[in-house]
């Protein structure tokens, strides 16, 4: 497994040197060969400039090339086998089963993609035939599609150094809607990001795309990734991260001359409501629920049940107690990276040095420092004080939940409206409360993007109808989703044809419909060929 | 017919007078009564915070109402009669017979969304249902659906008094997908703008909507406009005028705390690419339409052909003698206001009088001053010259145009890829000339969000298939049209359920499908019922 360390760039390899990085083992501190190297502003300018020819012949290829790149690229990461789990579990800390279980994600999400792109009615074709006669004026042939908006800018994550990242799904649906991908690694597995970006590289060569359809760019902090955003070339950004590094990339592109959009996926705290009749039925199950999920990947889940909702009561007394002893039970564990784990002390410490915060359940043992670890955790406090105390409403990323206990049902929904936007909202509801929680149900949907009874909010099902987005700060970008086959819409734009005849129409406007898609034809959906006028 | 004056605030009127005006007859200079008072800035908080709480209701009612209130809006409208058409005239001068072409376009517009949201499909439902027993991890049932943004503010535009305007497409499709409205009135047109405002008042309230689903603010220049971006009640914004309004409106809301889309159509081009084989077939047609296409409403069009690209030869001068005879023959004709006759002359002025440029025809009367008549005119430049002077390819908002001769396809192509983004982009050409020109398509492709085939830009058909939407800076979002049915997908965002119990869902998402409408299910378009679990 030979790394070599620079950005890949337009098939081949950057060779600035001026300034480099190792990756960390979060387990052990230990600093992994070899040395990495930041791309210099010319490298960049290299990757985004390939990516900008590239598009002039990527957004013309069939739906079956972009379909076997996608697969493709699912068959490489598979042929690297054990050497890439390794090196993402030395870089991440992150289990090797659960490194196994997200890489057949990724490989699932990128042929999900394919199927998407080889069936083919995605691209929303509206076809208005011409109305000659039509009085007081004839109605031209108009033809509608959705097509790519060129070169995207991926940002991955920390988190998820395979479904999130290089090869994850906003290159995914980016490669889907046929735009050319230029992803910024994330310096905490870069090593990983390099095997992953080299398969992408090889399925593009397989089918002769021109080498700048995917470039790998490594660098440091902040500058190297606005000046990616700010780069005229670049079309969209799609970003998974912290709030305050997708707020600057969101500004950065808004300041453009000419704006481009950024989907940026920052922070939730994925409030959980507990309504009584549920914590009556089954207090052990919420509470052997909950704590799985807001401890699961060490808290480091961007849909991680960050506040939970309940009504003061018998039963609620009843699910905290069995909660804290199932948290009591569990071990501390490594979490990414020092910064992330500094980061989540700071925030957890915010949120319980305030006023009417107490701890209430620990793990089972201490976090080893160095092992990067942290301590599953547990906090309470009343509405009122949450109500009061806006810094409450903290994203403290890893293993910590804070339950607010509210008087009754009215203050339970003040509570809801306070919070901002969010990925999720979950609720715990028998059928009798959900009949009385129809406004608590309306609040909910206004303020977040999946709305999960009786569930947990972790874990995000790759399929058609899955919304992974929000209202702000969840996301800079309500209206699309980054997870899902409905991700890909974000790199897409309408054109209009009006009155090209019909050989010179793409194949999903023709009136022969040689793919057989889904079609509006005059206001009424068909998969029927048009008849010629 | 009355004219109150004042704002139209959540079913009352403002009572701010601290500040009015007039508008004023084009035509003849005329102040016409009565007088317009600016809302005050309570007045503007009280209409978005009405908004706000109109949301909450207007949201959750059905398909069947949001139809009602959209066709009841288009009958009120016709109701009103010749009145309406007598104000529109004299605060425009624009004749009698567009008005009522464009009266008839606004209602069809109208009553067009109402069938869209009667039938349903446009909230994309998908539903992915449970799969209890996959391995490793059972899939939860997931629905998804599109449901409203919030209150959207609207600009009406000063070029389309009824169909860009108060119950305009902004309107029509914000209301259509679920969204309160508040109407920041243009300047020149106040008392259509009250008319059709009151018809919107009547409609609402026939169906019980509260009264804060529609207000209508009056204010001067920027900044109560700037205000209303950033109220926090606030969810999108659309707007049609010029590109610095548009900017400022776009640079506002991307500076908010919780950032909101912009969606400006701002300003735009219209290149027209005449290919030699047409040119020879046609040149006394294309300098015929030509010559309509850009003195249309007084060249008042955001689709006016500005730049019309042409390759040097025997067939071209036969063209160019056409055009010029023909608008000889034309007369001048009162623009729509002092403010746009005046840009008009400075922007025309800025292009005329750039190195290369002659002007070679014009109308057959001058203009005249005190009717703000605008005199149709074409001037002339190279190729080489248009190239090196960006200047050139200016807005002039009137009946002007400027015709570049290339020396051969070559240049034409460097034409083609030196314009910024565009509404749209005509080709006149043989199919022997499209086979010569598939690159030059899709450069026209990239830049443009419609492409004419032998036809005129002017003219855009409200129906499914259009786009009239396009690259910067055109739009500030090439994903969305302003125009068609498409335009409600603007304001909307998806949401999803997991788990939720049948009864609880939306109906579009309900098992039975009580709607028949189009669903994903499980990833196979369908309008059948969905068998439960």
């Amino acid at each position: 497994m030979n790394l070599d360390g620079h950005s890949l760039i337009a098939g081949g390899t950057g060779d600035s040197e001026a300034s480099s990085f190792r990756a960390i083992n979060p387990a052990t501190g230990a600093r992994l060969a070899p040395d990495f190297f930041e791309a210099s502003p010319g490298e960049m300018n290299r990757a985004m400039t390939a990516a900008a020819d590239a598009f002039a012949h990527y957004r013309t290829v069939s739906a079956r090339v972009r379909a076997l790149l996608l697969d493709g690229i699912a068959e490489e990461i598979e042929a690297i086998g054990e050497p890439l789990l390794e090196r993402a579990h030395a870089e991440t800390g992150l289990p090797l089963a659960r490194l196994k279980g997200e890489r057949a994600r990724t490989c699932g999400q990128l042929r999900l993609f394919a199927e998407v792109v080889r069936e083919g009615s995605w691209v929303d074709a509206r076809i208005d035939r011409a109305l000659p006669d039509r009085q007081p004026l004839p109605r031209p042939d108009l033809r509608r599609m959705l097509i790519p908006v060129g070169p995207v800018v991926v940002f991955g994550s920390s988190n998820f150094p395979f479904a999130f990242s290089v090869a994850g799904g906003d290159t995914a649906s980016a490669f889907a809607a046929g735009c050319p991908v230029v992803v910024k690694a994330h310096r905490s597995h870069p090593g990983t990001a390099e095997l992953v970006g080299r398969t992408i590289l090889r399925a593009a060569a397989a089918l002769a795309l021109p080498p700048g359809v995917f470039s790998l760019i490594h660098g440091g902090g902040a500058t190297i990734g606005v000046a990616m955003v700010r780069h005229p070339a670049t079309a969209a950004v799609g970003f998974t991260g912290s709030h305050t590094a997708g707020r600057a990339l969101f500004d950065a592109a808004a300041a453009r001359p000419h704006p481009i959009p950024v989907f940026a996926e920052m922070s939730s705290l994925n409030p959980v409501f507990l309504l009584p009749g549920a914590l009556r039925e089954r207090p052990a199950a919420i509470a052997e629920g909950l704590a799985a999920s807001f401890t699961l990947g060490v808290g480091q889940f961007c849909t991680k049940p960050g506040l939970v909702f309940t009504v003061a009561g018998i039963d609620t007394d009843a699910f905290l107690d069995a909660l804290c002893n199932r948290v009591e039970t569990l071990p501390s564990a490594t979490m990414l990276s020092p910064g992330i784990r500094d980061a989540f002390e700071e925030h957890r410490g915010t949120i319980t040095a305030a006023s009417g915060v107490t701890i209430i359940a620990r793990g089972k043992a201490e976090a080893v420092a160095a092992r990067m670890e942290g301590q599953p955790s547990v906090a309470m406090t009343t509405a009122a004080e949450f109500l009061k105390t806006p810094a409450m409403a903290t994203e403290a990323f890893g293993p910590f939940t804070l339950v607010i206990r509210a008087r009754d049902l009215a203050e339970l929904a003040a509570c809801a409206r306070a919070v901002e936007g969010q990925l999720t909202a979950t609720v715990h509801a028998t059928a009798e409360d959900l009949r009385q929680a129809a406004a608590l149900l309306a609040e909910l949907e206004r303020r977040a993007g999946r709305i999960v009874i009786n569930g947990f909010p972790t874990g995000v099902e790759v399929c058609p109808a899955m919304n992974h987005g929000g209202p702000y700060p969840a996301t800079t970008d309500v209206r699309f989703t980054s997870v899902g086959t409905a991700a890909l819409l974000r790199f897409a734009r309408p054109v209009c044809y009006q009155g090209l005849p019909d050989e010179f129409l793409p194949p999903q406007l023709q009136n022969a419909n040689p793919d057989g898609i889904l079609r509006l034809v005059d206001g009424h959906h068909s998969r029927e060929p048009v008849r010629p006028d």
